[in-house]
């Protein structure tokens, strides 16, 4: 994954003619869970309206505590399917362990693998011999090499299209969830010549910082961002407190794309999946 | 996991009567890696001798880079077999995935889970539903909490035999390779009735510390101790700088009995496991 | 400090008209340290030319070993004397002790306290008894809620001119010197009415990442940056690999003005000083 | 204070013939706060008949919060004169600035510089022209390497007499007020030849958690403890949760005194003071 191999910086093809790491930054949302066929279509019409490209949502759900909401299951992953059907929007959502990843492959257009699982090598070799890009999160104490050898173990099993994502690391202020570390940015640009994007929400844990760490992230050459957007996140089955309102998804996308255009870049549009 | 719920100490029951959660302090030794016949035997013999009860060596080795030594896999396994026949000490050893865990049930006495898979939920099911005595290790950066919400899996699944290991969390002083939490031993006593050991190798990363830091663990309350110790740790194909040489070990185990005895426990030794 | 005791923002004003916290960004730059005559002179010219508007430099330099250069002391004060004299620049500089107070409070627009002293309470209070505006930096491990309540030690004393300065937290990945923790901004602009800035310089380590990450700052509302400029970063006696090269120093500024005006803001140039 | 610079270990010696990095572990105990004449006579009396050696109470107190309880003041180190009188107990009491370093200095017999202070350079220089042992304690997120650099600066001016103080470094997990880190006994041990004691009650900020500790830093090899004791906890000014109980410290004293003897050392005892 370094740039010493390899200089110029890897463009990951998705379906439909985007591309991640290249002029175009994508953005991903929906909630943290597919709960339902209504919660998933509304939020899929929601965030395509804003434009974002591709929806993202859990149907298997990695939960600290085994008494917590699980995800839907296959059952999410049909749902997410229908969500495709109606909106055109592409998919990411997470598989974690071998039976998961055979079923969200055969549907995903980007397979995620979540923070808890980045040093869980089984998984990552299985991943390696997909076909689909892979969306590879950095874990909660990860240093950039560890994020990049994780990446490599991917990278040596045969599949290249992987796009990191900082989503905050531990820290020690409870002001926020997470500490989101955005210098991963240009550190992973300068080391690697993978694509990286960042996940505000889960960075920060809050609604309300969402929105600035997303233009920051932007403003810091990430490739794309991944935000939660929920209908209606007071009655969110998970990740609630820190998943936008539609119309604050909607004004994020308006300021996002300006701070695009600021550095010389752009936000893919809808419009371009169709195309 | 609760004290809660079960307000008495689990008992950990090991073939050959010990029990880790007793009055008695376990200690578990050996090479990070299995690496050869003569290597383990050597291993295995030498820590016997000094007064280990268990024999810790890894087959399947979670490794940071693809290209570091990932360990001899079932091979492994049949060496570790190997010199529990001719020792009689026990063996603990770890699984990373499904087909790993498979292997590693039917030959060892204790299944360790490693730090990088503690949130490795789909594991941690399975280990649920085995029938032997499971190792958790803490995560670099998990929580007390978090790390007992893992244990709750396996309990939830019908394991109720899990022993906690306390391995240091990510810390920013290079002066240790990890930092060792040794007030997670009273913290899991206050809130669990579960045992929690220490592993003062992979807690300090240097030999020179991890003698202080065992006996410390000791009297901090451990219930056993899992110590890296190799016949030339010179020439250890991972972990050398931690392991200790074996008259290290041999005086550790003096010092530690010491320390035991002064709060009132006593190390098992290996002549329990005969009767 | 809370926004509860007082809703409105805190407009901190600076002679020559500028205000910190209000629409415009300030950007102060300079050099680690006042070196020479001709250093400090240089930088100044070269940070005023690019759009700087106020010189940052220190005089008094808390440095972790004794045996480091500990600043030129009141001398360097003149020669900062003279850097304003020529180019209109207003000074920030730093003070460590109720001596060094003195001296500093004479000369400089802005009186620093370091993020070594953010609870050095004896120098918090002297800070509240002065009239100029004091920018106190975030403690290395502090919380915000502990960055607020060490502002409050000067506030109380009856000084209400205070900047607060995000500035990197200890983290734990040696790719960066620290980690700068950028939602620090918009967890402080909703608990508290006082304007913060951002060292992208201090937060990163590397001159390769102040630029991202002083834009995202920015993006994220930072009302000002803090930036090092050295004119010759390779020969500089302290800090010189975090130092950015004047051409670097000269983009960044038109680059983060574009930023600003994304959000709605604009950077304050050095034509407003003379106003 | 390297060992390559003086191999062997410096032992700082007190009134009444006390070592500190010698052969025996000294005790110092006592409540957070001086409060009041009452108070601080029955906790001298207390932890001298359970067999501590020094008495700590803070006169000058560091607080996070302006509005917090800030210590008696001189009148404060006017009750520790005369507890000491009483008891033959030395003190160790914290200065803060210049001011209260004359007047503490006058007083105490070892003078204390807070974690908070840590890199407070003026103030180390000043502890580094008195006559009297300093006790150094380590900054929340200070590596040893910026621990030593501190002291250095004491004995750069001539102090030679400093002991280190390890109290808990800034930790991820709500289950402990800071992180006490063990592990900095060993290093400091290899690196310097300064003596090293520890305190586990700021160390975990809970009292229940302190005897584990304390016996867990003698068995690292720790030089002494400093413990915080208070007739009536439950009614202290400050930091009440983490002060043992006088019957705790008793207990407490009789377990410290069997690890010592474990590793070979024995736990100074007050008879020695008057000697």
């Amino acid at each position: 994954v370094s740039r010493e191999w390899k200089a110029e910086s890897t463009r990951v093809r998705l379906p439909g003619g985007l591309t991640i790491g290249g002029e175009e930054v994508i953005v991903m949302a929906g909630p943290c869970s597919v709960e339902s066929e209504r919660q998933i279509l509304a939020a899929a019409r929601t965030v395509r309206e804003s434009g974002a490209t591709v929806l993202r949502a859990g149907a298997f759900k990695p939960r600290s505590s085994p008494y917590s909401f699980q995800g839907l299951g296959r059952a999410g992953l049909e749902l997410l399917a229908r969500a495709r059907e109606e909106t055109g929007l592409l998919i990411v959502t997470e598989a974690m362990d071998a039976e998961g990843m055979a079923a969200v492959v055969e549907l995903a257009d980007i397979v995620q693998i979540g923070a808890r699982n980045m040093q869980n090598y089984s998984l990552l070799k299985l991943a390696g011999r997909i076909q689909k890009p892979v969306l590879l999160k950095r874990g909660l104490s990860a240093t950039i090499q560890e994020l990049l050898l994780s990446a490599e173990y991917i990278l040596a099993e045969g599949n290249p299209n992987v796009v990191l994502c900082e989503r905050g690391v531990r820290g020690f202020d409870p002001a926020t969830r997470n500490l989101l570390d955005l210098s991963a940015i240009p550190v992973v640009h300068g080391l690697s010549h993978l694509p990286i994007i960042a996940d505000p929400s889960h960075g920060t844990g809050h609604r309300d910082m969402v929105m600035p760490m997303a233009k920051a992230a932007v403003a810091a050459g990430a490739d794309g961002l991944l935000v939660e957007v929920h209908p209606t996140p007071d009655r969110a089955l998970s990740d609630g407190a820190q998943s936008l309102y539609p119309e604050q998804f909607d004004r994020l996308m308006k300021e996002v794309r300006l701070i695009a255009e600021a550095i010389g870049r752009r936000v893919a549009e809808p419009a371009e999946i169709r195309a």
